[in-house]
């Protein structure tokens, strides 16, 4: 029975998928080789030995690849397709990269593009946003898949529609590191109290630069214990997020989230304070099922 | 003829005025020593080196601090006095603090307080903000002072009424080491047409962890330069913050902006791209009014 390998290759990390020709997923390598650091010799050794046994096992295995491998500093930069974009569409537009003696090929990026003001890229992504539209009953739905760069996407009719990017994991991250919260303590334990203040503060007509700054006017008052302000901070960025993100995809169904564990969890919470509907979905098995689509269509089994 | 020692001491700059009774401005000092990395002895030790021919030569000056010196990192923790606020209000609040031989007062700082999720603080911006009232004829005027922690204030009868602290210039020196832009080609020289493009950009409904996102995706398709990165984001940031303050202080006047040379032609820039009319006052001589009003109603001259 034929197999195959499905690579998610990110920036900061590697995801490798062993999949039967039922769709099935039978065995998954992780491991944070990401794109951001390796040549492309490291690029194809790091394949090579993460996935050694696969290879040796599925000698005939197609490789599709995803992610960052399709940029500029992967193996082979990949176009970006326009929305809308069906599953279809995308799987004629895969590009074969020579890698050893493998056939292998690689999942384009996308690009939205409402007019010379607002556009919006996608490399990787589009692959779980597929894979959710497989497991919906309902077609016309709002995907939220939280990140370093979080994706909104709109999906109808089968296809991408719309999407927007937030770069909400990186804000957190840098937020952290201000002179504006310099010398105060942290604490990487998660305070739902304090989350929930930033979630609320993220609505202030003030906007985001001043958001932030709420954070230290609340320490300097009191309101706010300085071992919480990595949970207010983060409260105030993912409901920063969800405001802006519901202004421009007010959406009656609820909102699918796909994303790790833990943005699960903060999402959920997020989305029930305001009142919104959403459910979860399991990443790892969301991409398998949108990759095995793509390998279907492209007549990979 | 009595002479007055004015000090604005904030966290990363030291500024010292010689003042006549007239009110004039006969002398100024300004390093870089900032309050943030000295300790309560180096503090003194600064102060007496720095204005050493001052203190010679005038004993009898009064000495008066604003800024980050009255922060519990400081000479003194003093309060926050609450709006609306006059000078006089102000004055009255003024509190003492021993160094060495001198009698020295330290300006409190200012809370604004709507309710439970607004609210707001500022340490030394009040000196300019009553400096700039002295100096417009029309007493009801939205004031802006750009910088690390730009303020918005709104001043009505004389008296500090309602302001808002945006964390801009942190946020820009911040958005510079984001891995989102890692490798990138910067020019610390400046491009208005990337500046413009910033500030449209900011106006987009999706806000701002999206506008960010939107610098990568303008570099993507080539609609911008990779050398007018920063000139875009500083862009991105200015308008984002005067798209915020404007939302908050609608005002039919002209927008105050008090600050250094470079951040008033970058604002000013920016408001004319926007139709909103602004014009500036110079920072050390609006300080020197401020301070000037407060000495004289707490009877130093």
């Amino acid at each position: 029975m034929s197999r195959l390998i499905a690579v998610d290759w990110g920036s900061s990390s590697f995801r490798a998928y062993l999949v039967e020709s039922t769709g099935k997923l039978l065995d998954t390598i992780k491991s944070d080789q990401g794109i951001f650091n390796l040549t492309r010799d490291d690029i194809e050794t790091c394949f090579k030995s993460q996935c050694a046994s696969w290879l040796d096992k599925f000698p005939q295995a197609g490789v599709l690849m995803s992610g960052m491998v399709g940029s500029r500093n992967g193996l082979k930069e990949t176009q970006y397709l326009p929305t809308p974009c069906s599953a279809k569409t995308i799987s004629l537009a895969l590009e074969s990269v020579e890698l050893f003696d493998r056939s292998v090929k690689i999942v384009p990026g996308l690009c939205f593009i409402e007019d010379e003001k607002t556009s919006d890229v996608m490399r990787g992504e589009e692959v779980q946003i597929l894979g959710a539209v497989n497991k919906l009953s309902n077609d016309c739905e709002l995907i939220c898949l939280p990140g370093t760069h979080s994706k909104w996407a709109v999906v109808e009719d089968g296809k991408i529609r719309r999407f927007s990017t937030f770069a909400s994991g990186e804000m957190y991250s840098t937020l952290l590191s201000l002179d504006l919260f310099k010398g105060i303590i942290f604490s990487k334990s998660f305070d739902k109290e304090s989350f929930q203040k930033g979630l609320d503060a993220s609505f202030q007509t003030a906007g985001f630069l001043n958001s932030i700054f709420s954070g230290r006017v609340k320490l300097l008052s009191g309101e706010l214990d300085d071992i919480h302000l990595s949970s207010y901070l983060s409260g105030v960025i993912i409901g920063y997020e969800i405001l802006s993100a519901t202004k421009i995809y007010s959406s009656n169904s609820k909102v699918v989230i796909v994303g790790s564990h833990y943005l699960q969890e903060l999402y959920t919470l997020a989305f029930s304070h305001f009142n919104i509907e959403s459910f979860c979905l399991e990443p790892d098995t969301t991409y398998v099922s949108g990759i095995y689509s793509l390998a279907k269509q492209n007549n990979y089994f």
